[in-house]
């Protein structure tokens, strides 16, 4: 399954997925220059937090290759590559995260062009690691599942978004790979269609049984007794357990409550916040309305209605049926739960 | 409002709004000859169901016209005219009842040209029945609306696919004119953006406050109080009160009872079909993948991937909150409410 990530590190040169020409076309695209990286990231050629986190790491070493020569102005020069690619897309934590990583290695191997080698183990460790968490999350979650499931999921945790298996994905890939997951049902995930786009095309080439439906056809779904559980990814949680991911989640949470389906989601612990109490303090996105109201530069609503269009919803702990992480599947009471995990190793 | 009816009769010439257009041209054509109208129903110029029954009745009138110099055939010709516009869309329950209503008043006028005149009464009288029939609807369902509400629809059930206001979206205008409606929420309704093409414009038409969103949003709009009833059309109610609508509205049910939010469906009284006990009986027609698959041409999934695409579901008579229609609205117990409902006119 390794195969399916979205990047690749080999003999100094980074290769990307090109994420935006899928699943019609399969382009990977060659990176020997952080600038491009930057670009990369930014218009979405590369995207999913640890995906974007992984690349920053190799996109770092790219730019000690090209300022290898200059050791008098080395430091200066790596403090703008790293201050261009965190600018590449704001909010993204692992990006930060990543980049901090790699200047912390390069400061502790002399803050020269003799750290190259050291700072290449560091991004394929960054790599690696990511890969082998997601492993546990999915193996994790994967041991809870009943025998001859069909399960549904919503938007894309898989692994062209991380590395590896990805989580929620990760979970049912693994499952499937131990022959307990009979199918998948894939939400389409308006309006972006990372579900569509994304998450069938990984199933498929997986060769895992997909089923692709409209987000509104879930219920219609689980009325007829054709959801065995539901497996989504996750964004941000609370300490209590409540969490943001793609909008549409909620409504699965609910739906999936009222036939009486378990309902998983599945994270790294890092994803935990602990310095947020509760759901309530999760800021909710809005995003442009255009991308409701026009596909593919077809207008499909009149110009001047208005739109709502959140990136994601907050799903409180009530309706979570177990947290699947790479430290154990966490069941209620959460609170409670998740605070003695986060004291463990 | 009677200005949004999709068609108009006017000095022999019938003329269509072209709904395909919508929302981006408001394209009226014009008909004479009854063929291009069986062509405009079969490529769904004119699209829900009493609209295609009205069009039908004045597509029976432009036949007579054409065939009114050879009286001796001319009986043999409109059974191959009526034949040709029932062709046009096979289920269309409503096509088949008015153009035997319109055969039946040929046949009371002599089966000659000398009842054109009759004929052409006829079916201006089926649509301002029709229109009446919407009004007493909107009207009987503006009534139990309290005051300043935020409405959320699903689909398209308003004047264009019927005549006058409509009947779910019939409600809402004329709760609106009365002053109680504040704003309405439009699902989108994947996979056809019935709600974004035609509601959407329909309600920005009428001066509405009009927010579009994705079906996958519902839930968080409830979620954070938004929304304080929902009302939505119907395809074909049982004797029990379980009906079939659009994809998507079982979803909207459940999420309505889980926020204790009232939920309303509006119809014909003519829409209960009381051969059926309850939903279990009513079929859902499968619909093909690629609806989901593609969009204006542009392929958005794998190719191989399987897909899910019911046109409609079935929502059980214990979440809804009340049943509206020409006769009243109906509460439960539905099977004795709707039954007793059928013994009076």
């Amino acid at each position: 399954m390794g195969t399916l990530d979205s990047m690749k590190w080999k003999n100094g040169v980074l290769s990307l997925l090109d994420q935006r020409q899928l699943p019609n076309e399969v382009i990977w695209r060659d990176y020997t220059n952080y600038r491009d990286v930057v670009e990369a990231i930014r218009t979405l050629t590369v995207r999913g937090a640890p995906a974007i986190g992984i690349t920053a790491g190799y996109a770092y070493v790219l730019a000690a290759y090209e300022y290898r020569n200059d050791e008098k102005n080395f430091m200066s020069s790596m403090r703008i590559a790293k201050d261009r690619l965190a600018s590449s897309r704001p909010t993204a934590v692992n990006l930060f995260w990543a980049l901090d990583r790699m200047e912390k290695c390069l400061v502790k191997n002399g803050s020269s062009p003799a750290a190259i080698p050291a700072l290449e183990k560091e991004a394929i460790r960054i790599h690696t690691e990511n890969t082998a968490l997601c492993a546990k999350i999915s193996s994790n979650g994967a041991d809870i599942l009943t025998e001859d499931v069909s399960v549904l999921t919503h938007c894309n945790a898989g692994p062209i978004a991380c590395s590896g298996l990805g989580t929620a994905l990760g979970v049912i890939l693994e499952g499937f790979r131990r022959g307990k997951v009979k199918n998948v049902y894939v939400d389409e995930t308006r309006p972006l269609l990372q579900g569509s786009r994304l998450t069938a095309w990984e199933l498929t080439e997986a060769g895992v049984p997909t089923i692709l439906q409209c987000d509104n056809m879930a219920g219609s779904l689980m009325q007829q007794g054709k959801i065995d559980c539901v497996i989504v990814g996750c964004d941000r949680m609370a300490a209590n357990g409540d969490f943001a991911n793609k909008i549409g989640t909620y409504s699965l949470a609910v739906l999936a409550r009222f036939h009486h389906i378990p309902f998983y989601t599945a994270l790294p612990f890092s994803s935990v916040d602990f310095s947020i109490a509760d759901g309530s303090h999760i800021t909710v996105e809005q995003r442009n309305g255009d991308e409701i109201k026009n596909f593919a530069g077809v207008q499909t609503a009149p110009a001047n209605v208005m739109t709502y269009n959140p990136a994601f919803d907050v799903t409180p702990n009530k309706l979570i049926t177990g947290i699947i992480t790479e430290k154990g599947v966490i069941m209620p009471p959460y609170q409670k739960n998740l605070k003695k995990l986060d004291c463990t190793e």
